[in-house]
């Protein structure tokens, strides 16, 4: 019995570090993952660069092995420490935790058997990796519930952005035509969206007069619709904002309602609130 | 006289599946239309693509003519289930899905008597059959409102924005001149809307130092009076949705206004407000 | 003596007309203006185009002539028909409305004696002609009055954004130099105008790999700084919307403040408000 | 004694021409620093213009010498009419002062003996000099507060940002690949910053399809989210603007809170507030 309750706080305390920051522990364990991950990207980022790979392969496969090996770690420690490792396991940290560490194995499997195309798409999954920080953001913030309440709208949006870019684009394809660049309906809708965004890459631009009067309406109205989801965002975080400062109950005396949310008395009658 | 109230009830049955969306089979039709309206657009983009066209062209025949079909179908049936055709015939979403089917039909008429320009603009315009995803929205949301009521304050901003672009595009004219690519009027104007929005093609590029010097002025107007539209929008919305958590009854008692929306006694004096 | 007040008489009818848009002739004089301003930059604008100039030179050349002698006919009536004429003559209106009739005049005596150019220059000064139209907005909306009390506020952003622009941009000159286009400094704080405001030409693009994280960092500055005159006018958009809503007098009664703005009683005890 | 007090008086005079702009010599020797300023950045401007420079060499030469002298005076005087000069030198404006005047000495002494490249970096640093107008803004100004209160919420987006622009920027790369301009990830990131912030330069744009299917979802939300930067500052300024119209105090007797800035009674019971 004694050894069991030796393990089961060795696994507590595991868990404490892994899961929680309020220890020395588990804040060293946050950096050093933090370090890891940021590490990782570099290393794929800089695998990348035809110039430094050819000089550093080397460097580059150690260090991609040395991460891989502490992720691998991570990840079983992680399943080791929580009472039901399933809800981890599938859980989204979890599955971004394992495609984080299985690309690495998978190619070194691979190697030679099969194409370098797979082999290659499989290693870049590795940029995923930096889902791993999101951990470090928390998802409750206020941003988010101002994003989450005002999602209908912005989905309107989005959907009125769709038609005119599908209705401007086939119009901009009739007036334009292949000889421009427009050469198809879904390259012309890509055009327009470039143009309403306010984009502009220019790698397509009107050339015709009546080309450039339509490009000139779907500019301005691009200019001016971008004020919809600012409005939408500011009036649902200004709402937010002023919410959170009152709160919801009525004086049992005079029923005023919308006292601050530290209130001990009633800001009308001063009688006491009810807590 | 049974007869004749059978078939009301027919119509009835009709109109609603038709007409509202609350009935299992009023869900069913909505949903194949949607599927159709998306099935149609895409159509319309593949046909575009002449690597796409050449190899399935029957397909995309076969497919538009089932479309067409169905809409067809859904427009005779519009018409005989509302009790007043005429309203509906002329009304917006009458036209648009009149639209919709005529122009197959018209292609099939015109084919060989007429040129292809005719008759290629005559299939575009199957993309407005989107319109017909309208209904889906809903005119009557707070967007539509908030947009409503700053109308007017849109377009002095919109006038304002032409304004200074013929007038930036002029001195552009004047100060670039025909050589740097500012080769008329109407095109400088066209360059200072796509500068002003700041979307930036770079078909048209300043080269003197002086031009640059204007385009930097045109620049940073366009970045700063974007918060023109976005201002109207966004106090508008925050107005919009202050409102929305008032009633505007008084109390009988004292008279005091602005009560919660869901406020049943006086939020002043404690007497029981009207319903 | 009656003579004299037959003159006055018809001196405050042409008045009315002309300055005021109460009357049928004022609203006709108005509609008339209207039209012969939009034609006169149509015309600048056409005469701009070289094809079009080419074939229809005369009719440019008449249309110009008449409006120019409809132009000099307001000004004189307007000068006739105003009790002090130098105060209109200095005006801003009077200066727009001098300035729009001038240069034909001018380009008329200068033909043959002088270049070109300054007659070039001369003729293309009728695109002002435009502000005419700024009579129809009139200044004291809403607008003007948020832009106004931000002034302070939007210079300061202004002032901000350019010492960014000419830090930055001597940054990438020193970074990316003149074999990259990046030829002088003035070029430099140019390009990073360009890239701040997001409206990015691409006439000149960073190349080598510090360049474009430095690129990358502006890049997002300005895309996250445009949320500053957004916010300044829309808060002081909203500021001004809640203002007019409510008056600022107090009841006689209980000194209640912030009533409704066609309040009668007050809303909080019932007692008749000031007037 | 007498000559101690009077070289206090002579300092303290000194101190406050310098340091504070409520005399007449105070106000002047504001002018002429912003003159000396921005003529210094003029001066450095039109060297790196090599047209310019080849001419005006000498005039460029001798006006730069003038200004360090003035700058180095400045230096000076600052630090002896100060009480604790340790406190100035090592100030923000210290430093920038120190750099606005250090750099052309050193360039004085190295020449020849280093190479040209450290040296026109050292006589570039002196654009840092317009960072001596920052003295005229003063930081506590409305706008700094509103910024700083929503730094978290900002720094929270801009690693939103990053993060997305990393995956997406990987994604293009295995998408469209080196032929199409996407040599590796940093560039293809760095590619993915200028579409999302919609700055667009088209020096590098996607080719394919699918590419181009990427890249409008990128556009979107980079059009998007703009909304979220935006909405943050707005609705913190709308609180500040909000909270300085209402003072702290809460009244006497009703204990009610809120109360206008200049209020005198309470207005909800009429007695007397604290002033």
């Amino acid at each position: 019995m004694k050894d069991s309750s030796k393990k089961t706080t060795w696994k507590m305390r595991l868990h404490e570090i892994i899961y929680e920051a309020d220890t020395k522990e588990g804040k060293l364990f946050d950096v050093v993952l933090l370090i890891a991950i940021i590490a990782s990207i570099l290393l794929v980022m800089l695998e990348s660069v035809d110039s430094f790979d050819e000089k550093h392969h080397k460097a580059l496969y150690v260090g991609e092995w040395i991460i891989t090996i502490l992720f691998s770690i991570e990840y079983i420690l992680r399943i080791i420490s929580i009472k039901k490792p399933s809800k981890y396991i599938f859980s989204f940290y979890g599955i971004i935790d394992l495609l984080s560490t299985i690309p690495i194995y998978l190619s070194f499997i691979f190697v030679g058997s099969q194409g370098l195309v797979a082999l290659r798409a499989l290693r870049l999954l590795r940029i995923f990796r930096i889902l791993k920080l999101a951990r470090y953001i928390g998802a409750s913030n206020k941003l988010m519930l101002a994003l989450k309440a005002s999602r209908a709208k912005i989905a309107v949006f989005l959907f009125f952005v769709l038609i005119v870019c599908i209705i401007l684009g086939t119009v901009m394809y009739m007036v334009e035509g292949a000889e421009n660049g427009f050469t198809n309906i879904p390259k012309s809708i890509y055009w327009a969206i470039v143009t309403l965004t306010t984009v502009g890459f220019g790698d397509i631009a009107p050339q015709t007069p009546l080309g450039q009067l339509i490009a000139s309406v779907i500019m301005i109205l691009g200019y001016s619709i971008i004020a919809i989801p600012t409005g939408i965002v500011s009036s649902e975080m200004t709402k937010t904002t002023s919410k959170e400062d009152h709160n919801t109950q009525s004086c049992p005396n005079c029923l005023k309602e919308n006292h601050k949310e530290k209130a001990v008395f009633c800001y009308n009658c001063g009688s006491i609130l009810n807590p």
